[in-house]
């Protein structure tokens, strides 16, 4: 029984530490040098080669290193065992940091600003108070909520939008295809935190964006196939959409000669609005070793047929 | 018996309005068609020209439509008639939000992402979490007191430097030149919210940098005067300080010419970090109208040996 430790992104060493803190006596493998594949029990991995989790004969659980798991089950051969989300206090205490950050950004007009100083041209404006600012998050899963739940605490009008309604103390909730006009209709910055799935992919497009006010903003922290990159681009040109933040792409790292990264009304940043900690994302990884070796059902595990 | 309005930034209406819904009746006149001077006995204003409060024989008060009145004391001539700062919740609420996001700009390397944008980079960089940032405020007034608090609860490590040592929970105070060496030490985030008086005036200047750990940045939201501007393109071009946001110059507007403006380390905003509302500002402004005409102190009246 071993765990293969699989991610060129996250601190193995300090993973490592954290997980001995745990379960003493782990027998913790870094990918590639794990030694013999039947060992392997649980792979706790983030963006690992295709085909590379079918190597791995005893493998009861995949652990997911991210929020999000699509990226893991469009592959194809992808054992049959359960897998696991991340959910660690961190992850979401960033996503809502960035979230914020970015909401920020777009209502005290520093993107404006930013623009401005290029022409060394000061362009002085109030924006209004953050409680007359709407908000409107899409996705109320445990990224979405909070983040929903941070931007009220700070005072702005926000919304959420989801498959079922949502109580959520200063949230307004909207739900479903039929909610989704009135939703849009009132939301001056929009952040997409949904799953991504065959329902939700390429929803960031000039339908929707056609229904919010115009001079609207977008931050999309989900994932990349939600935007129809080439849609926003034209309503950033027209202006019915005023500013974009980008964490997220359908190629990642976005590509040297993308239009999008010399947009002016766009920022990108290079996938790092939430990022998990070995400090407090262990615990839960430690609980989901054990219930995956006494063959019990993982925390946050996923439904396949759902897709997250 | 008349109120004159005086300033060219604040929104005269709303604030007509507001005024009147608290003083019935109210002779609410807007500069420079006040008509008899003699009949002006408050002036409510922001940035008046030089020498013109003089020109009211009758003025028994003035408030100032901005928490800082180094502009107003250093104009010859000024009447010597009580003068009243303005603390309005929105003032107050609008600088806290200013700090947190250029805060949190810096913390999460926005500035950086910003620079890489521009060579169309990919620059994955993940930073620590917010409990591991150190941000440092000098100045612990009404607005600094605020800011430091809303910087804690959103889980950053904070310090605060003054003249006189503070008790603010969960902020770690610093006092007095004594104190100085110790706070710079421990700061990665700086933050000027000091008032501009003879002690104060160039602090943010080589020596302070000098004490920085290499790659703090400097927000500055006080007044331009603080700063040593020479000092920080320095400090900037060394790298001992890795970023700043400045709202405040020593020239306002900042001429097309100078150098900040096409600094790639620097974000400037047009003195637009705090903002008073008419909606919640008023409340203070009529109670001190009402005080002016009695005869009483004022609400937050300036010391003007201390300077503020």
């Amino acid at each position: 029984m071993a765990l293969m430790f699989l991610s060129a992104d996250d601190p193995v060493e300090a993973w490592r530490e954290a997980l001995l803190a745990e379960i003493p006596g782990l027998d913790f493998r870094i990918w590639p040098e794990v030694g013999d594949p039947a060992e392997i029990d649980v792979a706790l991995v983030w963006q690992p080669p295709p085909g590379e989790l079918a190597r791995y004969p005893s493998l009861r659980a995949i652990l997911s290193l991210g929020a999000g798991i699509d990226g893991l089950l469009a592959q194809a051969g992808l054992p049959d065992v359960p897998i696991a989300r991340m959910v660690d206090p961190s992850l979401t205490r960033t996503m809502s940091e960035y979230v914020l950050l970015a909401t920020l950004r777009h209502h005290r007009q520093f993107d404006h600003f930013e623009r401005a100083q290029r022409a060394a041209r000061w362009s002085f404006a109030l924006p209004p108070q953050a409680a007359e600012r709407q908000v409107g998050i899409m996705g109320l899963g445990v990224l979405g909520s909070a983040a929903a739940a941070s931007l009220a605490a700070h005072g702005f009008r926000v919304a959420g939008w989801s498959r079922e309604a949502k109580r959520l103390a200063g949230v307004e909730s909207f739900a479903g295809p039929d909610g989704l006009d009135a939703f849009l209709a009132r939301t001056e910055i929009l952040v997409c935190l949904l799953p991504l799935t065959s329902h939700t992919c390429g929803i960031l497009s000039a339908a929707t964006f056609a229904r919010l006010p115009r001079g609207a903003c977008l931050i999309n922290v989900a994932r990349g196939a939600h935007l129809v990159e080439t849609d926003l681009i034209a309503a950033l040109d027209s202006g019915q959409v005023e500013g974009a933040t980008l964490d997220v792409f359908r190629a990642e790292p976005l590509p040297p000669d993308h239009p999008l990264w010399h947009h002016p009304k766009v920022l990108i940043t290079p996938h790092v609005a939430s990022y998990a900690s070995p400090l407090t994302g262990a615990e839960g990884v430690a609980e989901n070793i054990r219930r995956a070796r006494a063959g019990r059902p993982l925390l946050h595990q996923v439904d396949r047929g759902r897709g997250y």
